[in-house]
């Protein structure tokens, strides 16, 4: 397996998931004009998890592209973790769904908690992937210096604690943990906020 | 990340969420055979809604095709700039459902401002994917003469005034605003309509 | 627009729409074990529908490929008929869901009539695809000798009569029309039975 | 057709059809927050069939692949086998529906006999087109030894045992037939499960 073959299938299913986003809003039935506006109004929590989860796949293909740039060879290791993060990923539209359906009720809570907990399980495993390819070496191109692979291990450290954060916010108060999971995917999407990229990038 | 790729991820989006505006086309549930053929027809404002923003969607790929061939190197701002055009199409099929299931109730307006506000949206972002692409000379490459460039800005401008009279006349006239949308799309479409493309095309 | 470029994108949607078509099977809600049994051989028709349009789309895929293989350069012309042509692929699992969902109804004849109407909608678009390339020669490739590319034109020519006596045949006999639809993407999917190749294919 | 092609195709729709097996894990509709937590449990059988689903395609990727390594040359056979293929993959989503909503009724014998026996088409359909590659020589790479060659028709020829060995336990035991499944796709995935890879891999 070459990593241009892999990383061709990955973009394939990152670039498919972030699309079936989109089903998971419900067109509204309503019954008048005024009614229709004010049900496309308060389809708030549908666009946010949609915008949440859009922002979320869009930031961890873009790594995912940068980790690959680093690996000269795929083994078993790297194809089992890498089948892992795209099976959280094709997973993500469904607690996107959940949250959506159930922001506005008094099911928020549950929903929040399977909403941050899904993305906790993706950084967790993305953090296994990651760690497949930088603790054996023979992955890593020895062009590459090992400051840069402590460098990007310190950063997706950073992906579980957030999103642990954003789980424990949850069973407090469940706006306000959407309201800092969309501030951390916009902070992440922002130019200079990505992680420190190669000298030759 | 190279322009190649960053187009191929694109590129599968744009296929994807065009191919997802069948799914807005509800079959319908009919009692005797003549009335299916009736509900067939009836079904117009799901065909409309699809072949707008089927063809919307294709016109946007095929010009985002046409602006990367210009394009050297993918800086962050493009890259976030992309994002966001991608966000705005991956969400399409959402307006279009809304339209489709409204355009024949009381709601058509509604409808209507939704669904061309949606593409205003959309045509502001590719600008401004543009014009991050543009204004930074270092992104375009040095070959393409700057009376190009112009062109393109000239032209792409167009977009988000064609579609804010489009928003306008769904205040008046739903069907007037969406026989607009799809004849701007069919023109758009139409050989020799499409914007002044490089000489070495 | 490189023909290479064309052809992946098309290719995406090609493979999109055709795994689509599952999503038109629709899961039975039945009460008791042997009821379920029942009920997935009840699904018949959905099955016939999926299978034909799979093969159809199958058949449309390897022939654009080989098509394709011929083509030069791309204009505006055949970027409008592919474009149309992929819009009518992309409509096919609609027709399909229609089909499915009233094949053992009374409806079964306008179904049908719409199923097979659809196919023939999509092989006129073929062959005007397939017109913009052969009748510009500019497009095709001073390799490709005039016998080919009239061998080609007869053969999909057939596509519209073959698809236009299955519409016909709707009109008497739906059951039977699927039948010759069925056996129609056989033929064309069997080896040896797909349109003469280049010799240097 | 050359085999990058057929291979690009082919890698698209199992990337769509692995992506869409999210559709069928049906959002739960509960009155209150401790409902939803439960709600969400029992959706087991969804994630059961998911995760099995998931990991069997990907397996099935994985290979295909490596199969596709050994191949020079694309015929009419292998095209029509591996057309079977695709279609056999992309129907997998529906039995996973059938299983999801199931396997907690008075249906589970049928819907898990519905399941496996899918999987099992499918890995007959995987062995007809590998010996549609290894029994025409011509096909594989002349620097393929036979050792490997035989090596993997052996390893293939598991498959459809294994899922004939689930299949006459769903008669038996429903749940325990869906645990041998995901023992199964675990085992597969696992690295250095996977079958004997050629030398210069």
């Amino acid at each position: 397996m070459t990593t241009g073959r892999l990383e061709a299938f990955s973009d394939g299913v990152f670039a498919i998931a972030i699309t079936l986003l989109v089903l998971e809003i419900k067109v509204p039935h309503t019954a008048d004009d005024a009614s229709l506006a004010r049900a496309l109004v308060n389809l708030w929590p549908s666009y946010a998890g949609f915008v949440i989860s859009f922002l979320t796949i869009l930031i961890m293909w873009m790594n995912h592209h940068r980790i690959f740039r680093l690996v000269r060879r795929v083994d078993d290791w790297l194809l089992l973790t890498n089948g892992l993060l795209l099976l959280c990923v094709t997973f993500i539209p469904f607690p996107t769904a959940v949250l959506a359906e159930n922001l506005e009720t008094s099911q928020a809570k549950t929903a929040t908690i399977f909403y941050s907990g899904s993305f906790l399980a993706l950084a967790l495993v993305y953090n296994m992937m990651w760690q497949s390819i930088a603790m054996r070496g023979r992955l890593v191109d020895m062009q590459v210096d090992g400051h840069l692979v402590r460098a990007i291990s310190r950063q997706f450290a950073l992906g579980p604690l957030s999103y642990l954060a954003t789980l424990l916010l949850a069973f407090i108060n469940p706006v306000a943990s959407i309201c800092a999971s969309l501030a951390l995917a916009a902070f992440y999407t922002l130019p200079g906020s990505l992680f420190h990229r190669p000298r030759n990038g």
